[in-house]
């Protein structure tokens, strides 16, 4: 990944382990209640191809935190042709003043094309089905307000791994981190091919064999019109991945359940697991906030 | 009500006449002109479900000229499905940091239910049939430029009651001043039963009978669509209940003409009395920002 | 153009020369890398009735850079009936507290018509077919950051002048500045009687005529559906009227080529073209920003 500006975050594949340490250490220094001048005067441009209610707004929210302005840009379409408007539309934001570009795009790779032609820093707020770099940031951080360290810690993935830029980022941060990575769900969606991901990498084919003694249980969302022409009918999927307080009980008594969210309860967790005290849920929010200020405040101090 | 956080909003039915009264009192100090810096670092969401131009920008403006940060998240949709993750989406909003949450939504007491769950206050800007409490505020205020008083007032509501959240405002707000409030409309869109909303509501079922002696004409809007499959055709209605200069001569001779907005010349009102000098539907927008400051301010001190 | 609010930006064809050359001596002076606190407290209401990504950003950005607030109001349709509400849409816009309003409507008059209305101040951000004027200061800024004076120029328009604000704009400006300018494009798109436009207006029928010699050329944009039931096919068009290389080459050899964007590559211009370093299409968005602060600050000073 050669010459994008320094501080753009397109990926966890790339990072290396030190500098997200920092980062995770830089969002602990962060305190989202109180605003801050550290960016005041600077753009944050965030150009969204995508629906997106909590990531959007929580880097709204980190950028006018830090004193920082906004400009919203959405848009649609994903065609050739706008892919093409894409690069252009990169350009004019750059000109029109921007100091940071946050991008979210359905295909994968958008967020590097763009900021390989951009001298500005570039984020990736989620590319299609490739990466969600904050996503797997404040999952970090949010493991590690509760336990000591990822390093040995096993870690289940559960649910549509084939379609989710946020395992990809995860699976990649954890695996980094030394984390024991299971990964679970239907062949469909959760090809073998996965454990090439990362070194270390398991799959496990039944939800308990997975959870079974689990430090952490990240539930993916399930789109139901994923699983159209597929083999498995959604009741099956319900029945046999749906996160459950009885399957919750077969990890270690302190593991903690989180989501990206939006969860859809009585799909892929029961309401009971969301609202139970071990779920993290509304937690991971919450830090998001801080993990993207840090961001934030990464990318505007090393393109300085 | 129980179990809302301190400064909500939700409804006029059950705020008491002194709060009221405070927050009128409160709103008349208030200087939409001059920014201040009461709310420096407090985040407004406002989340709406519906469109909105002058309650969304009245309350965005409120909340900026008092130096806090506002967010907006747009949606849509209102099955169950949407109703249970509305639940989410506010969870989601609180923990992005939100100090208060504006919300409107198509389904009446969805500001409630989401305000018994969350810790931070929910202002309703408008829940389905139910109510707009700050709509029928401003028009307090509104009505307190003119008049000395609300109490022993002839304030007719002239048009769609059934289908309207401004009207059930109006009524409860009015009735507790002791305003004499008098509704009118054809039987489809006001029924016998609205009396029962308040005590010593009358009906009348022509519009003379109605404005004859008036203080104040409430003019509410019509959609057209509503009329469909009814008795009453759109002519009949226009012949009937249109807001006329001819009606407006059998009020007092300074009575006020009001309403809530958008208007549609030519249809629920002419354009004579939309720009006549007893129309007071352009101050009703303009002290609606101030109103809001108060509601806001109101929420984020007693939540502090 | 009688009683509209001093400081209100409606088109070029009634500004005068000296007015004009004021704004772009203000726009030099201004920074739009540093915020200013020289409009804080003022609010700048943007009401776009048509998807804008580079002019709405960019008056955002430019009232945001200067410490104002804004607030974006967007919307849709165009009827007659909408027409009307236009007009009600501005008076809420003004009583909610707007000190200016930057207006874009599909409808050609619409800015005019309302800001006849209001008390504030009024900015055209592009009005139909009609005018685009703060896109015309921004092209004479840019021209003249490159070229001593615009007087004497040769400067050619090329593509669809017919349909182009843009070009109706640019037209009026360099006119009065003393350009000689020259309109290129197919019959269709650029009726003989665009000349009654300006004074010395000329048309050239072929590409290769208009660019010999230019100075200056500015590309417009084509919309491809435009050609729909016109005797020029796309193949056609693209044939003889894109910007090629080989045409820029018979332009002076510090010819400028200029575009409002969006470009289209591989339509009215070419991929090389868009990237040469004759190509001042970026600069141009990024002077948009100076230029917008130079119009904000006369419109908010003048109306103070």
């Amino acid at each position: 990944m050669t010459r994008v500006a320094p501080g753009s975050l397109l990926d966890i594949e790339h990072l290396d382990v030190t500098e997200m340490a920092a980062l995770l250490k830089h969002a602990r220094r962060m305190n989202p209640v109180k605003t801050t001048p550290l960016l005041r005067g600077k753009r944050v441009l965030l150009l969204f191809y995508e629906a997106s209610t909590r990531t959007r707004s929580s880097f709204e929210i980190a950028a006018k935190s830090m004193g920082a302005m906004t400009t919203l840009v959405l848009s649609s379409g994903s065609s050739i042709e706008k892919g093409e408007s894409l690069l252009d539309t990169g350009y004019t934001l750059e000109a029109v003043g921007a100091d940071v570009l946050v991008i979210r795009h359905p295909a994968a790779g958008a967020p590097l094309m763009i900021a390989r032609r951009l001298k500005i820093p570039v984020i990736n707020a989620g590319d299609g089905m490739h990466e969600h770099p904050s996503q797997a940031l404040l999952d970090a951080y949010t493991i590690l307000a509760h336990k000591k360290t990822l390093q040995g810690l096993k870690i289940v993935i559960l649910g549509d791994i084939y379609h989710s830029r946020v395992a990809r980022s995860a699976i990649h941060l954890l695996s980094k981190f030394g984390s024991h990575v299971t990964l679970c769900g239907p062949p469909e969606l959760l090809p073998e091919l996965a454990t090439c991901l990362a070194p270390r990498l398991e799959i496990a084919r039944t939800a308990e064999d997975a959870i079974r003694g689990a430090d952490v249980v990240m539930v993916l969302r399930l789109q139901k019109e994923r699983l159209a022409g597929m083999k498995i009918q959604l009741e099956d999927y319900v029945a046999r991945y749906q996160m459950t307080m009885a399957r919750l009980r077969l990890a270690k008594r302190d593991a903690l359940v989180m989501h990206p969210g939006p969860i859809i309860r009585g799909l892929e967790l029961t309401w009971e697991v969301a609202d139970c005290p071990q779920s993290v849920i509304v937690e991971e929010v919450r830090n998001g906030v801080r993990v993207r200020m840090a961001i934030l405040a990464r990318a505007l101090k090393k393109a300085r």
